[in-house]
């Protein structure tokens, strides 16, 4: 499927800064970036950076004070995704997992799996199938949890969002990932670029380790999951926020958009009884 | 320096389970392990692991229902740190940084350095020389936090010491992370064995990365910094647990004890001024 | 209702100390004690008090260094419940409520009641009958929440109970106080002395004010609810510690048990459809 | 000293709700209300009602639907405090206390003592005079904490602010009365008017139970400790909110000030070894 994305930010800069921005399309063996570009203006070069293992590719810029930047990134995309059957799922045996995907097992800062262990096996323990547990779990979010643009912030945690019942995607892809390791499902977060997502913006959600492959779960339901265009994966947000920034710096716009280029485009969500997951590696 | 060191694990296992043990002595090129056993009491098969980036290598156990397992480790290891000069060593810029630390920058599960900032920045950010800034806020945490023995539990942050005031060696190097990383300096946790720690157990500490190395740092001042055995290093106690354990199981025994081959020691101690790092890579 | 209670304490008191008990059965008009006694052993004087509004009766000790103390508590009671007909209850208004009851509305240490408004309404909010109201909420928690014993500590909240799922009765009573008055119904906190409460112990529920009277309610459904003895009431179990202590204790042995003297009981305990409330007032 | 204060709020209802109002000035004995006048537009009939302790004084105002509510409220007051010589005060002892103020030794919602023991005691548990260790606790916190508009919200707690060292004056109260209580002395939370407070609102500060004697305490040292008139007291924000709101309601407007009638002050704030205090009873 071909996609057109944009993503343009603005920041105020006081003092001297270096940001890390993560808003590329990830180039990937399934996602072919035919043409991008990105302008910073005024001018200074960006230099760009692949992760250690390559689940993102980020761009560091060094501001200097004193500055009013504006950044915009344009790409024209070709996701591949396939489906997955998961019919005949059992559970992910520790005792089987690539030692690569262990460290999505562990807690991490917004995703405390160990305070949320007996609550997710409570309600999603006794369910034999986990690709029907995620799914599981996805629509316990989308029932019990509100979205409410603004309210949460950078400090919210599955935790918080368990007590206050309220929040945003991000929100929605912690919780989703503290309860899949909860279950001994190794998880991992997803941003990306999102088409028919509305109002436009960035995107986050979660992949689940099942039957040896990342299969995509989307809590929010906000977008059609055959749309996405992948930025980056990571532990959490705080491996793949969209900017990282060190310096004393004043975000003053963000904005992403998603625009099918083809013609044709069928609106892919799970339903129950399908077992047909959907898989962006 | 030789040094020797064991392990004895004992679990009660009540469902078929599977155990992740992190306590063997990491092999790295400045590490060598010159012999060891490991032995399973009944006999089980356990598979060596090394994780995606060498950081540890562990053992991975399948234990069937209803078994008392007890498990000893011996090893002899040549460690070889060698000693910095951290005299000149200015401010780490992020600009500067090589991607594969970028990780020990960003907050995780026990060091949520978000939340520190202000914290860190007011009492510790002011100090040029980012050798005396760890150094500095080692001896903050040593000063200010009790080490008490059974008063935290897995659950236990850096938040919570910040406000509880008492920990053990987790959560001491917990606190140094957080602060670090609040700092702008990418840290990570260290577990190994300890000569002369007194009662011998496992040990937990840091490092900090600081003029390109990784500078060993132990808030609790517990152990010599020379006479250190590495196990694992991660983001956290949730990359390194000695043991993380999928099932029902009751730990009966842990213990750990570190003696020197050799016949010759030194205790080696930071000490204000000297501007001496040590370094274990 | 006559019912004999006993308790048995012991604490090391290393520093000169202040004891603050709450274990005296509360006098009150519905309440009678017909005979106690209250030894400490060695001999201190005990300063009987009351609090501002009656909400309970504690003793005073103060205790010199380097002692071994016991006391026991005996008494014979007569408590006298009533049934409230509960069928026609509507929605608690706060525009008719009486100031004295205005600060069991309020948020309190151990019930955090403002961070659980979105759960609270969303669950229970629809329920027209506020008595049903507080019934589902104790049913959700009985269903919800593991009784564990050792699980929580005094620092324990309703937030970590939300979380972590497992407490003992005073986690249970917390979360139900919470619960009602994120959903706007002045709620406190109740300790008492239990008839077949197995095993014996002092117990924690809580009341709920509806219909202008001081409903019982015990989400553990551990012990019947015509067979308490009222010691305090209270906010939460700040208010009502079995002991607050100040000073270097050691607590080193707490027990607490209920006897009928009268032969015939019918236990009773909430059901579905009966609309039958219990107050203690 | 007289002086005339001033209170504007405003609120959009969307449901039919029950506002709380807290902004009256209190009568007390050493308070006097000369005049003041309250209304509300559109004219609604507001319930004055006063606390079971007095501690405060409160209007309850039930409003239609889809109303734009404004009230004003003015008042001149004559208040009168008076200096307390704390010279020879010593460690507060809870043998002596009269049971009117244990309530407020107990951990509240934003004051969670129990949590901040340590941290406490290690600043100030060897000060030996009451009076200096809480002067020395606001100067803790004053030098501390960033005094920071907009930082924090209605769910932050002490421990919030321990961590992360920002907040308004009700969050330096907050940590003010958490301290203490850590510390075994009684304290209270104060809302008043405040003359010379820059720019002018509500002010929130506390008092400590000393001597005898509720000595006030404000750790922003944003106001003279002379010009302030009582609203209320209590336990912490909890008890005292400007606004308790029930129903659907948007705050769109909320102001007060404070100016003197008579034409001479001298500000008064506390200096290091005059052990001067203020009383407002």
């Amino acid at each position: 499927m071909r996609l057109k994305v944009h993503a343009n930010l603005g920041y105020h800069i006081d003092t001297p800064s270096t940001l890390i921005l993560n808003i590329h399309a990830l180039r990937t063996q399934h996602q072919a970036v035919l043409e991008e570009s990105f302008t910073i203006n005024p001018y200074i070069r960006g230099e760009e950076l692949i992760s250690a293992h390559g689940e993102n590719r980020f761009i560091r810029i060094e501001s200097p004070a004193e500055t009013d930047l504006t950044m915009a990134y344009e790409a024209t995309v070709d996701n591949s995704f396939r489906f997955v059957d998961c019919k005949d799922f059992i559970e992910t045996s520790v005792a089987q997992l690539d030692t690569s995907v262990f460290t999505y097992l562990y807690p991490s800062r917004y995703c405390q799996s160990d305070k949320l262990f007996r609550l997710a096996n409570n309600k999603f323990g006794s369910i034999p199938n986990p690709f029907e547990q995620v799914l599981a779990l996805t629509d316990w979010i989308y029932n019990n949890i509100e979205y409410l643009s603004g309210s949460t912030d950078s400090g919210t945690s599955a935790c918080d969002t368990v007590l206050e019942r309220a929040g945003v995607c991000r929100d929605f892809a912690h919780l989703g990932i503290a309860f899949c390791r909860a279950l001994t499902i190794p998880a991992r977060y997803f941003t990306g670029y999102a088409y028919q997502l509305n109002p436009p913006d960035f995107h986050a959600c979660f992949e689940a380790y099942l039957g040896g492959e990342w299969i995509l779960f989307d809590a929010t339901k906000l977008a059609p999951l055959n749309g996405l265009v992948k930025i980056a994966t990571g532990r959490d947000a705080a491996d793949t926020a969209v900017a990282s920034i060190y310096g004393q710096v004043n975000c003053t716009n963000i904005q992403a958009s998603c625009e099918l280029v083809e013609t044709e485009f069928t609106p892919f969500f799970y339903v129950p009884g399908a077992f047909q997951g959907i898989s962006y590696l």
